[in-house]
């Protein structure tokens, strides 16, 4: 008769499954298995000390020389023993040659859907809303600090912005955010400082001297370096003076993001809500296609999950047809791109509250001018 | 007939192999498939632009609208078709799930073992040997930010070290030299910095409070966020004085590493130097074993290949019996660790020098005491 387990094999640092199933942090790759009574995690004596104070209530930890077995397969079929079962779910990324092993040696090994070995990560319990809220003010906290180098900037007579007696550089001002969101616990990852043309393109990290009168994207996505999870926060300014189309863009794609908010609660449809924010652009004149200098106006997806992945379940996308449930995490960006004067993107976090609506979580303002 | 090619799906960030191929550093998974005359990477047009300015020269760029196929799956099929082969090698890690789709419609999908993907990895071009140095000195400036933090602090009546008009702490010393990182260009990673007996456990970060004359174990390892390349560095230090049992056992680690380094050469078999190592330990009196409070002594191997992952090919280790060849890059990292009074670690890194010998890439001294 086929009884099926779970099994993740992978380290707590770089596989969210299983940092969710075992809360450890551990670096390197380690066993965790379960059936539908127990949540048995094996390691080696290196992390069994610290594994003790960090995991999860309800997982049994397991040195591997008590499981015994002489290699990585064999102590998997001895789990599959240990739990009286004769295969496992794992995640849709467990890696070829290992299942390849495993299935020569019996065992039937059965991969979930992209994301979704735990659906359950998807609704938040109290207590990760906390440790994402609190990623989140590190992110904040880094834009703030962007904003007071800004301030403290002065321009000079070619427009470059100057700071600390040197032209300010994307690289510069990134080092000035990454520098709060260490002092705040957090890991910076790739934020995104990208001014002009160059924030034309969302995923353009931005590089060299900035300039005054033109819109700087700053996206801020930092992990916190105790709980895994992470924060994700978009603001777009600049030093001097806005031109009036870049005013207009900024208010249109702010009018996008709040109108969107007054439409995510539980039972809304993602493709809705993307289709919603999308038409408050056009309505401000505001038109994406493309053409041969690539994308331009709103052509990436509205939002996403945010939880131990910095892009998760569920996405705020025309893709996306299956309503929310309640208790998920959600990015809320919707952005503007034109390579003639650059990019506006403005993004907040949202919890999805259960009972209906949804709370926004972050907490500092918009402001596209700095003095 | 069967003709294999080589396939890999992942992100230039995530994924060292994926890196190594195409040059690219795209935070989203993309295709590269080659055989023997092409080397083929298939990007969103949101990649498009970034890709052309970083891939490598040999690699040919393809929109994914060009390649044709409505799924990933379909795309991978049309590319087995332009790149006339009808399966292909993967890494180890390739992910399950998208395996067994494209098994069933019919290509051959042949798991590397691991980390042999591109066995060519573990010997360093002149170019990686720069940008690993450069990660490297990165690390050296870490290090010594945190030598001028402990040369400026004091020591309180209970021997608490204060630096700041607080009392110095791990995770301040950590946010010191993470920032030091920043500034030279790389990202911090799990900088640890542990203090008396937390540093016996060689995983352990550290928290709380630092205390003088007592080591303090600083293991800094940053990745370049432009190459993707690591540096590694370890050093222990103290505020103070330190007791006799410590200066002995940093004076046999010491004299461990810089043995195992007259030692390094192609041809020399990395079980034999991990042993010579060991055995310098033992000769001082410290010796290694296992009781009630864990591992003691030196229980790690002695050092590993690093490049565009941090722990890569070769091992230094007792289980490695290959002889190097000559362009490896390894760690030289031997320890000592016991509960009683904490740790010592101290790690160089070395290039194998394919004509004879090794050259130390390490350009900063030891110190221990900090008066």
């Amino acid at each position: 008769m086929e009884k099926i387990g779970k099994l993740i094999v992978g380290s707590g640092e770089s596989s969210a499954d299983m940092r969710y199933a075992t809360g450890l942090s551990t670096p390197d790759a380690f066993l965790w298995g379960a059936n539908d009574r127990r949540s048995v995690a094996v390691l080696s004596p290196l992390e069994f000390d610290r594994a003790r104070s960090q995991a999860k209530d309800d997982v049994e930890l397991m040195p591997e020389s008590e499981l015994g077995g002489a290699d990585r397969v064999e102590r998997i079929v001895r789990l599959a023993e240990l739990l009286e079962v004769n295969g496992f779910i794992v995640p849709a990324d467990f890696p070829l040659r290992l299942a390849d092993e495993l299935r020569k040696a019996g065992l039937i090994l059965r991969p979930a859907g992209e994301g979704s070995f735990f659906p359950e990560r998807e609704f938040k319990a109290p207590a990760e809303v906390e440790l994402i809220v609190s990623a989140l003010r590190a992110a904040e906290a880094g834009v703030a600090r962007a904003a007071k180098v800004l301030e403290n900037a002065s321009v000079a007579a070619d427009g470059a912005i100057v700071y600390d007696g040197e032209p300010l550089t994307s690289e510069r001002l990134r080092a000035e955010i990454d520098t709060e969101l260490l002092r705040h616990g957090t890991l910076p990852t790739g934020t995104i400082c990208a001014g002009g043309s160059q924030g034309a393109c969302p995923h353009n990290v931005g590089s060299g001297v900035l300039y005054a009168n033109s819109p700087i994207v700053m996206d801020v996505f930092p992990r916190s370096s105790v709980s895994g999870y992470w924060g994700d926060l978009t603001r777009t300014m600049l030093k001097g003076r806005a031109p009036e189309i870049v005013r207009r863009a900024y208010r249109a794609v702010r009018e996008a993001r709040e109108l969107a908010k007054t439409l995510i609660r539980p039972g809304a449809v993602p493709e809705d809500i993307h289709r919603a924010a999308s038409d408050v652009l056009e309505r401000h004149g505001f038109h994406t296609g493309r053409n041969d200098g690539g994308d331009f106006g709103f052509f990436h997806g509205l939002g996403h999950g945010v939880g131990l992945e910095i892009h998760e379940a569920p996405r705020l996308s025309l893709r996306n047809r299956s309503p929310l449930r309640g208790g998920e995490i959600i990015t809320v960006e919707p952005g503007l791109y034109y390579p003639e004067w650059g990019g506006i993107r403005l993004e907040d976090m949202v919890y999805v509250v259960p009972d209906g609506g949804c709370r926004c979580l972050t907490g500092i303002g918009d402001f596209l001018e700095i003095p």
